[in-house]
Formats: C-alpha cells, sequence, structure tokens
C-alpha cells in the first residue's frame, strides 16, 4: 500500500488552491491561518464512523461529503461563517487508495461550495474508516449563536424539512436505488445550511442544528436557554411522504442537517422574509414560553403526547 | 453503557473551568473562544489509535496523555503558544466508563500544565479506542516556524535526547515494568516542549518536531527550506544507554517528541544561553548547508552511510 505521505499527497490533490488566509497548509506540520480582526473563532470537533454513521451503500464521495457537513451544519447553527477545516482520517491498510481519493473529492466538492480551506490533516492506520472533522469559522462577537439566549415569547423557526434523512435511510435499507430519491439523498449527501448562518446572528437569539433529531435538540436549546416551548404539529415542514411514513420520522428521526432558531416576533418575520427573498426554505413552527419542557399542539391548540424517543443516540 | 450525554458528561469533568478567552465551551454545540488581537492561529490534527499509537501496556491516562502531546509538540515546533483544543473520542461500546475516565485525567492534567483549555469534543462509538486531538494555538505572524525557512550557515539545534522513546517501547515488548526507567516514561509519557515553543519563535527560522523519526523529519525540514545538513553523529544527545542498544534508535527510532530548529548562529547561541537559563537540555548538532541531502559525519569528520530506514511510518 502506498505510504502515509503518498497518501496525504493524494489526498491533498483534491482540494486545489487555498484562499489567502492560509499561510501554511497541508504539507506543514501544523496550518498557520489568518483570522479576521474583531471576530471570535468557533469550532467544531465532529466524526463519522463506518457501521455507525455511514454503511455500505455510501459511496465514498458521500462519505467525505458527510464528514465535512456535520461540522459545517453546527458552525451554520452557531452563525458563523466557516473558513478552515482539519481532518483525521483514520483506515484499515487494505482499503483501496481509489476510495480515499473519493473520499477526498466529496469533501473537496463541498468545501469549494462552503468557501472553507482544508488546511491539515492526519492519517492512521485502524480497524475501520473513520473522518473527524475539525471545522473553524469565525463570527461577529455580538452576532455568535448558542443554545442560550431564547426567551419566553421568541419565535420558533425552523429550516427546510423535517424527516427526509430518517426516511431516506429507511428506504436504503432496502438497497441503494439506481437514482436516489430527495430522501435518499437527504441522508447520504445533506447540504448543511453554510449561507442561512453567515445571516441568521443578525435575527437569532438562539440556535441549534438539528442532526440529532428535532425533539431532542429543541429540548437541548430548552434546557440552555431555561425555558419551555409550544411547538405546533400542522406547522411542521414535513412532506406528505414523511407524513404517511410517520411524523415520528419527522420529530426524532436524526440526521436532519436543518437550523432551528428562537428569534423575537420582528425579527423573526425579517428572517422569514430574508429567506423568502433568497428561495431558502423557513418555517415559523411555534413559540418559546415561559416554564420548561416541549409541548406539541394539534391545530386545535390541544396537546399531543410527545413519542417515547425523541432523538438519534449514538450508543443505543 | 451510558449515553453519550453522560459519557460528555463525565468526561468534560475532569476538566474544571477554563480560560476567560472561552466564551462557549463543552456542552454548547460549538466553541467560542476569543483570540489574541495580532496572533495567527496555528492549528494542528493528531490521532492515536489502538494497536497502532498505543497498546496494552498504557494506562488510561497516559493514553489520553499521548494524545494530547503529541498535538501539542506540533504547536511548539511551530513556535505557538497554545490555547484551546477538540478531541474527537471514538471507543468500543464495551470499554467501562472508568477507563475513559483515566483518559480524561491524563489529558486533563498535561491540559492544566500546558494551560490550554478543553473547549469542544465529540463521542463515537467504534470497534477500537482512538482519539483525534485538535489543538489551536497562536503565534506572533513575525515569529510562527515552519519546515521551510532555514539558510545554509544555519545550526542545527535539538532540545532533550534522542531515542529514549524508542528504547522504552523495546523494554516494552517484555511487559510493563513494576516501575518504569526514564526509558520506558518516554515512551508512555512524553513531555512536549510547550515552553521552549513559546520563546523558539524569537530565535529559529524553522524548526520540526521530530516524532516521526530524527533523520526522517529532518529530511522534510531540508526538502521544504531546499536546503542540506550536516549532522555530527558524536555532538547528538544521546544517552548511554540508548547508544548501546544502537544508535539507529536515536536516528530513526521515532516517538522523540523533541524540537529540531535552524537558526542563524548568534541566534542559536541566544537560544542555547537561553535554554541554559531555565534548564531546559538543547544541543548543538550539526549545521544547514546549500545543496541537499543530509551527511552524517564522525568525530573526524568522516562521512558515516545513513541507516535505511530513517523513521517511523505509520504504514508500514
Amino acid at each position: 500500500m502506498p505510504s502515509e505521505f503518498e497518501l496525504i499527497a493524494r489526498f491533498v490533490r483534491a482540494f486545489p488552491g487555498c484562499s489567502p488566509s492560509v499561510l501554511a497548509g497541508p504539507g506543514d506540520d501544523c496550518a498557520i491561518t489568518r483570522p479576521r480582526p474583531g471576530r471570535v473563532l468557533v469550532s467544531k470537533v465532529d466524526q463519522v464512523v463506518a457501521g455507525v454513521h455511514f454503511g455500505p451503500a455510501f459511496r465514498p464521495e458521500e462519505i467525505g461529503h458527510k464528514a465535512l457537513a456535520a461540522a459545517l451544519s453546527d458552525l451554520a447553527a452557531a452563525g458563523a461563517k466557516p473558513r478552515w477545516f482539519l481532518v483525521a482520517v483514520a483506515h484499515p491498510p487494505e482499503l483501496p487508495p481509489e476510495f480515499l481519493d473519493g473520499v477526498a473529492r466529496g469533501m473537496a466538492r463541498l468545501a469549494r461550495s462552503a468557501k472553507v480551506d482544508l488546511v491539515g490533516g492526519n492519517f492512521s492506520r485502524a480497524r475501520e474508516l473513520s473522518l473527524a472533522v475539525t471545522a473553524l469559522g469565525e463570527a461577529r462577537p455580538d452576532q455568535v449563536l448558542g443554545r442560550s439566549g431564547a426567551r419566553p415569547g421568541d419565535w420558533l423557526l425552523v429550516s427546510g424539512t423535517l424527516g427526509d434523512a430518517a426516511l431516506g435511510l429507511r428506504r436504503l435499507a432496502a438497497g441503494r436505488p439506481a437514482r436516489p430519491d430527495p430522501f435518499v439523498r437527504a441522508q447520504l449527501a445533506p447540504e448543511p445550511r453554510v449561507a442561512l448562518g453567515e445571516i441568521l446572528g443578525r435575527y437569532a437569539r438562539a440556535a441549534i442544528d438539528i442532526s440529532d433529531g428535532f425533539l431532542q435538540d429543541l429540548g437541548h436549546l430548552c434546557a440552555r436557554s431555561r425555558v419551555g416551548a409550544d411547538v405546533r404539529l400542522d406547522e411542521l415542514p414535513i412532506r406528505p411522504a414523511v407524513r404517511r411514513a410517520g411524523v415520528e420520522l419527522a420529530l426524532a428521526g436524526g440526521e436532519d442537517y436543518e437550523i432551528l432558531c428562537a428569534a423575537p416576533p420582528e425579527r423573526a418575520q425579517a428572517l422569514l422574509r430574508a429567506c423568502r427573498r433568497r428561495g431558502w426554505p423557513m418555517s415559523r413552527i411555534g413559540e418559546i414560553r415561559a416554564g420548561e419542557g416541549i409541548r406539541l399542539l394539534d391545530a386545535r391548540g390541544e396537546e399531543v403526547p410527545l413519542p417515547a424517543r425523541r432523538g438519534w443516540e449514538h450508543f443505543a
């Protein structure tokens, strides 16, 4: 098999050029990058492991894409502009180098569209393929977002549609279709809301990415903000095929790389308008209230019981 | 087994408090940190995998220590002050939580002494234990170091002693001794040269950490600087036990978390004095010269053949 240095050189070839902010990148011991003055640094590590986060239905390009997408989605929820990333690749020695070329290509394509530079990495032997991506971004100190900060009266908004990736996973159980439908694609190659993240801090007070499951992540946001939430079931953006397959896919299915945020009504309305202008799907789904816990309400305002499972538990 | 959230809470408990530069840390989706104005960001990801970078002789504390030490050593070679780090932990579900507590403790002890804050992490299931550490540091733009920049006439200096960890690894093959000697300790719990890294940029022009093997890493420095090097074998800081076991342990054994640097003579002398004042071992071992390649010279200035193996090849 190729040496570590050959593998690095092959991998890096998929990433031609870096922005001027990169003073030293792959090939040096450390990455050296120039931060924008007056910004805070926003960082996130995420890891995908064979058999846990991706299965045999995934093409190498999709594995690379998804590994980076997961980290970028969290940066977007923090209202950060992604700048740079590092990746630790662990792989079985018998994995063909062409497979890793595909991983690099998928990662590079997303990196290009998100305008983020690969600046460092590490290769190691292991029994199974895994990719740990550390994404680094920047935000204005007064616009950076976390789970805390939501207040009673804030509107709850969510991007995109819920449950698509979970339905896609279910469909993949029968094998990869010749032409993946939008649900299967949402599972194989989710698009992180990078552009939304770059404007989110102007409007929202708190935000979270809902990749662990809508209810679970809303629960985190409420707990850290010390508030409760009312969610109107019929306002949730759920495609008919997902509703038919079971609304719990939308509530708790996980792997929707969408952004849930809380904003005071006027700024929430402005955010909805800003998204509409850009053609980005964004829905008002409920309100933050005093107290604690999540209430699911039907069209008549009656409370609906919460499902027992609220999200994706990596160790379940 | 505990849930992912319980594991995170347990792990983080070993790291009490953060510096004021950390606006959001473990427990939020992203870490938010405040850079020092006028500095460049220096980042590095390193990964240790069970069976590749550590074996059954390692205690959990030593695994955590070594994972962080490896990344901090590269930051030191870049002349950076380490500030923050993130860690992706992948582990078999059957690994006892107490084992991970030990990993966290070992990592936290080194983090405290290096004054670096854990700001983010990720837990995932996997077939074998691995830790991917991303270390983030800062340096003055005019003092940050890389592999390039060495010039003919520069002195070559190296910290510490060479081959200790390789001899320790050989001794560990017979099982972990009841009381590890300095060589075994150099293998199990190497001390990265963090404090040296924080002053290095004032003196050196180029530097590299020699954890992949002295000759191999010197080769990288020469190649990137487009220079050659003369190394005087009898000036290399090698303990008698290592010389007896074989000088190739020092030349190519790897896992010495020491810093090799090149500096013009006056600044090299000043660095040697600065190290002596602080009690840090630092030796002059040779010179950079025009041309390419490494020449090993004996006491009479005669060239000695280079060993066939120059370092640690992760995939060999």
